[in-house]
């Protein structure tokens, strides 16, 4: 019973830090995105698809959260966008607390839009809130089409799902519709975008959405 | 500081409970296996493919862990093989407790071997042992050669790792060699078996395997 409390004393202290995050955010970036998925199912090759599209229109820049390794800031970086790396060791999430430090070491001057990449996990990452605006998850079609109901939280906390890799469809036995339906009962409010980083396709939706949230605001 | 030692303690006594697991197992099942991966990298594939070739010489059993849904126990149902649902709630992983519970419960008379399916999840699942006598991971080839940098502790821990979907390999770019280059920098212990549930191959190296640790005993 006391372990219980103890963890519900740390989720809520979480979102009081998520909070005031909100507030310093807002100052940083006009809009942040708190972007998750499994490991693989593609955030950083998401991001440098967005970023080929918008870099020359808008100021982006990525807080990059892995538990090990510089790999993707370094992805990152070799597009001329700025990333700073939270390295979280052993912790499979990010949570507020590291968000926040992360802040006010970066970026120096506002941005339009600022990704934050969670660490690759269908679950927890779900469980905390860093003061994001949008909240955009990227799912693998190859992981199958039952995944939303077995991992419902992620799915459900979505404004966004990007429903990735679909020019591996004919290869995966996968069907799309059999997927999409499952994404909607779990969450009928996301908006799902099917795209391939590697064909384009369905990419230039989902940026128009974005471009839209950063010009028109989101709340 | 107190949240650390608190922690500490619940890892020891999961470690403890673990150890009664392991003399547990060993009256219920020849063969213990910890089945571990990402979400979607093919445990329950690899499951009814093994099962497929090995229900015939040996009796199996089967322990799903689960957060949501019995659609993986269904699927080992279906093939006529005991298997035992953990329905986990929020919890990510599995840990020696909800395994004990289930030893108690599941299953009747004593198989030859008896896999653990975990949640579907590369990080912490591989901080807690159940008490099995074998770690094998699942790694799908899709999700990316630089994974086992990235989320070194589960391929660090498996004995055993099979590179699943690598059917799938011509259509999403993945070099193999490079992959089992990383995966062997991180563990040079792991056995790594390529394999395609799709196609068979390399399926029979895995049996194979399996076949002489059940045979043979383990320890």
């Amino acid at each position: 019973m006391q372990r219980v409390s103890l963890l519900t004393d740390v989720r809520r202290t979480n979102d009081e830090i998520a909070a005031e995050n909100h507030a310093l955010l807002r100052s940083v970036a006009k809009l942040t995105i708190n972007l998750m998925s499994a490991p693989g199912a593609g955030k950083t090759t998401v991001l440098e698809s967005t970023i080929l599209r918008l870099a020359q229109q808008y100021r982006l820049a990525v807080i990059e959260g892995d538990l090990q390794t510089s790999i993707d800031s370094e992805r990152i970086l070799a597009l001329g966008v700025p990333a700073h790396q939270i390295t979280t060791g052993t912790v499979c999430h990010l949570d507020a607390r590291m968000v926040r430090k992360a802040i006010t070491e970066f970026p120096r001057q506002r941005v339009d839009l600022l990704f934050i990449e969670n660490v690759g996990n269908l679950v927890c990452p779900a469980e905390f809130n860093l003061g994001e605006d949008v909240r955009v998850m990227v799912y693998s079609v190859v992981e199958g089409v039952e995944k939303p109901k077995k991992y419902p939280l992620m799915f459900y906390k979505a404004d966004a799902v990007l429903l990735n890799k679909i020019d591996l469809i004919p290869y995966a036995g996968v069907q799309l519709a059999e997927l999409r339906k499952n994404v909607i009962e779990v969450n009928p409010r996301a908006v799902i975008f099917p795209i391939s980083c590697r064909t384009g396709e369905g990419v230039e939706a989902w940026t128009q959405w974005l471009t839209e949230r950063i010009t028109g605001g989101v709340a």
